[in-house]
């Protein structure tokens, strides 16, 4: 049986030939896959008058949005303050380009911009001592001064939330294709859908979707709520608290480490949001429930 | 209303108070999550008579397994060769201990096993000339020589197949708890359940699955099938081929790149198994196909 070679489609999704067995027997078909694609992101900045250049992160991303990605990572990492920080961006020749085009993308960060370098050493080398561990990423989240989660700020109706999957869910695009992407969605305190990005990495959604408000000076982001459509580890809900989002639902399981940052900080956090349930983890005063009940 | 803090339950899970949104309003109640922390895993050897000790991985894990997960990693990357490079563990001191114990687990190898240090650097690194960039992982996997997934040995039946995600829900204590884990299984070429193993991230669900094989001395594991509960991502594929196992079967949609790769490998990648149908991406030889179908 022969499985034809790949040809690239539409941006984020590549038609292929598989077999697809049900209990009719096995028959040849097309198919659409996500694209995963590595993307490395790179700083370049002056550092006592020399033009230091840095690599920050290595991701497998599905193509497309990439400098939204890109400041998103940077944004939630605590790198750059804003899009005011970044002075422009340059495609390096790629080793590999992807079909899709180049692999690497460089941010170019304004004169004067304060890199701090062991902060980039900790993102890129992981190192125990800082890296990803819980402790040292809480108090870098303490350090950044960055957390606004209006406390006194919107509500959201219980009733409402069950819709937002959903909403979500119109505007996954290559997910229609491919059934497989996570999503993550913004919504503003009425429950509009303000924009949804996706991607073959959970948490490149969140940096795509993130970074597009950096990059549109929209940070930070009170009054909004993100719907991811997968689980809520950890490093979400850091990239959410880092974003100023107030209220972080997920249609999948939180992780306890999930839970016990969002307690720390005051985010509200929502799981298994489905279209009649929903669990409140954390900051249920920013729920409102009607009397009758979700 | 208040949220009581988490008390530490079952290994693995964690229960706290939550409250839960239904069709009759809030209900506090008692619910479980998943325990994510992160483990460090330490390499410790002899380079020309000097004991070197090198950080290799940090990753936000589900305590349990932990020298599992340790010795899949390190096998599945390219840096060991099996339980016989292993002399023994060491736990040093973790600077945040984690309710289920350390969070720091060295492996010590034997002496003269020879660990190439750029490989090491690779891995923890994340360097763009080689880290997770595509090209230079499927070279790494090239260079190991270690691929022999017997093209012509074992094949499944089609009608079976679609029983394995049942067969794996039964062993997924914790998620049976939480709702919240990765999980993955080995399966004979009968389809009986060889192992199961649960973790938040799902890279690690497969390092510990592969990593008991490679305590026990099982490695490389032909005539096996591994089935994940979620999405075949490129590294899932990459660690699946780097243990020898023929078959990659995965509940959710594959990656533009993993496809691409199991094809490269002549590995066997099916996606969207469920009872009665799944895809076949790559390697449709080793599936038998029954005249009334699946």
């Amino acid at each position: 049986m022969s499985l034809l070679e790949p040809q690239v489609g539409a941006a984020g999704v590549k038609r292929t030939t598989i077999l697809r067995m049900d209990g009719g027997g096995a028959h040849a078909r097309e198919d659409a896959v996500a694209i995963e694609e590595p993307l490395e992101i790179q700083l370049a900045f002056d550092k006592r008058g020399v033009r230091v250049t840095k690599s920050v992160s290595v991701t497998m991303r599905t193509p497309g949005n990439d400098r939204e990605l890109a400041a998103g990572f940077l944004f939630t990492e605590g790198i750059i303050d804003g899009a005011a920080s970044i002075a422009g961006w340059e495609m390096p020749e790629a080793h590999r380009p992807g079909p899709a085009g180049g692999n690497t993308l460089r941010a170019v960060l304004r004169d004067g911009i304060d890199v701090d370098l062991r902060s980039l050493e900790r993102n890129f080398y992981m190192t125990s001592s800082c890296g990803v561990c819980g402790k040292t990423s809480l108090e870098a989240l303490r350090v950044t001064g960055r957390i606004a989660l209006d406390p006194d700020g919107a509500t959201w109706d219980a009733s409402m939330i069950g819709g937002l999957p959903e909403a979500l869910r119109q505007d996954q695009v290559i997910f229609e294709a491919t059934g497989g992407l996570h999503a993550a969605g913004l919504f503003d305190a009425e429950g509009r859908r303000v924009a949804v990005r996706e991607d073959v990495g959970r948490h490149n959604a969140v940096d795509k979707l993130i970074g597009a408000q950096v990059l549109g000076g929209h940070v930070p982001l009170g009054g909004h709520l993100m719907l991811v459509s997968g689980r809520a580890s950890f490093e979400l809900v850091q990239k959410t608290v880092m974003a100023g989002i107030p209220v972080l639902a997920a249609v999948g399981a939180p992780s306890s480490l999930a839970v016990d940052l969002a307690r720390q900080f005051g985010a509200t956090l929502l799981g298994f949001v489905g279209r009649s349930r929903f669990n409140v983890y954390s900051g249920a005063q920013r729920i409102r429930f009607s009397k009758s009940g979700s």
